[in-house]
């Protein structure tokens, strides 16, 4: 049987020629897409164009021992979504920028793109240009996000003040469980299969609240978001700290997600702290006016009926704590990229 | 004395703060710069936005003890620019996409964002955002750039005719030269220093064409357009392809840079050869209608008087050719990035 083809014996003009076969027709708004020097696309009237990238590198971000490349390719384009959301934005164009080694198999790299293409599809996102080049050590995946957003819809983390209510979607710590397990390398026990798979598929293919940050946004109801990548102390603690504000979390009102909670008892974890400092949730944080709190949970009920919780507020004294009972603490932070 | 800070000790937010510093303040169109989830900033009115993305990886594309970090982070954006210029597009925001081992030192930080930062300067881009990542092996750079440029006044590779003239800006094989005299690492003699420099500095920091594709573009002389990152043959070819033509180079005409005619003399190589397969010259080849031939080179003495030279045509007949003489050759191919 002859080798399966690489990205080597298949040169850069074949591997490109194979994302634009996959990608299909781009629509109208895209004028120029994938495959010149560069991608043009028309903004909407009156709206303002949301750029962002972020990147997955292998050993560090991901390892494709424990991941399937769509499900990498998948994550890539989600993370940077994320960050449309936490500002309101309806996602546009994709950049899609790859480094590979020569030895990187076709098959792989064709799972990548689907993994891309299918978390821009869901958020009805369009790939519009990119760039390959070789790598001699780790796979690393840049994506660049484009979004559309109204002058006056932006949400910002800049935009909270003291008394503000803060609120965060879904339930966190899922990831952060699903991570420990894979790092462990056990099998979970039978009754604990649900959960790490929901946990596990959590870490690995995150769900963008795309459409959240689009209809919070739009309503005005929120006055600032962050999104919860590196967990939520280091949401806050961003977003606090931008809005010139402290804030205080209480510990009781975090919702930690069930099957975390199974998780984290299973593995001797602290399922709190995992919803607290764990990260890689995606989820959304925002800070709310109380005057302003029927028209957030109306759009949030308008968005899909996504959950959320109010679990503190952001505060005139400065500081980020946990409070729990009548004690408080700081608020951990999340960890640090380079250490 | 203590050990130098490395981008482990400083950490991410001391690592965006002195990026953010170095920076200054961003000029008014941008309405959220570095620091928040995304940048946003309003497209000029009935402009579109152009967005392009490049990286350069280490020992793909850069060595550290070749190249000070200065100038590697110059490069990381002149290329991205010379994608616009490619365009006709006017540079606008640009986001930097950094994975770096913990151990890189603070100082070749710091060099490297000036380099990025010189570069925008030069064809007053803004950096606007972007993403730190550690990385277990290489540095790798990626930089977006976005610009804006009239939807009537995009130049791509794909407007060109059989009958319009080929030229190209400037004159090329210096970068290549260069580079070959950095892999050999031999001091050039005395009376080859200059050429040395120039061409060593050609293949370090290429000069963007911001300006000439600026002006051409809006001058609607030139009917398409392609930058020259991977060399002449490259380049003629991904014309002819986009535009459905052939192409025929007159071997006569490619306009040799001096220095690495000197050069290439002194290391036995064919200057011929590097200005046609060489690459990274970031030179403009541009496809011009003949009735547009006077308008073209009045927009190119406008752009500041950069030299440009007719090599060849597009034709009807497909196939890419080099003339020299009598006979004709396939025009060979730049370099395949993954081999």
């Amino acid at each position: 049987m002859a080798a399966p083809d690489t990205i080597a014996t298949l040169g850069e003009a074949a591997l490109v020629e194979r994302i634009r076969q996959r990608a299909g027709g781009p629509p109208q708004w895209v004028h120029v897409g994938i495959g010149d020097d560069a991608a043009v696309y028309a903004p909407d009237r009156n709206a303002l164009q949301v750029i962002t990238t972020d990147s997955l590198v292998e050993r560090v971000h991901f390892r494709a021992d424990w991941t399937a490349y769509e499900s990498v390719g998948y994550k890539a384009v989600a993370v940077n979504l994320s960050d449309l959301a936490a500002m309101g934005a309806e996602p546009r164009g994709l950049l899609l920028s790859l480094a590979l080694p020569g030895a990187f198999a076709a098959g792989d790299f064709d799972a990548l793109i689907d993994g891309v293409l299918h978390a821009a599809a869901e958020s009805r996102a369009t790939l519009i240009g990119g760039n390959l080049s070789r790598s001699p050590g780790p796979v690393v995946i840049d994506v660049t996000a484009t979004g559309s957003v109204h002058p006056r819809k932006v949400l910002t983390r800049a935009g909270g003040r003291p008394g503000d209510e803060l609120y965060v979607t879904g339930a966190l710590g899922a990831a952060a469980a699903g991570l420990r397990l894979l790092e462990r390398a056990a099998s979970p026990a039978a009754e604990l299969e649900n959960a790490a798979r929901e946990c596990v598929g959590r870490y690995e293919r995150p769900t963008p609240r795309t459409r959240c940050g689009l209809i919070v946004g739009r309503s005005r109801g929120a006055a600032a978001a962050v999104d919860l990548s590196d967990g939520l102390a280091a949401g806050v603690r961003l977003l606090a700290q931008a809005s010139g504000t402290g804030a205080v979390v209480d510990a009781s009102r975090v919702p930690v997600h069930a099957g975390a909670a199974k998780l984290a008892d299973a593995l001797g974890e602290d399922a709190l702290r995992l919803a607290i400092a764990g990260g890689e949730d995606y989820e959304l944080l925002f800070a709310v006016r109380p005057r302003r709190r029927r028209a957030f949970l109306a759009a949030m009920k308008r968005a899909g009926g996504l959950p959320v919780t109010m679990i503190g507020q952001l505060t005139r004294e400065p500081g980020v704590w946990l409070a729990g009972g009548n004690d408080r603490s700081p608020l951990s932070e999340g960890f640090n990229h380079f250490a």
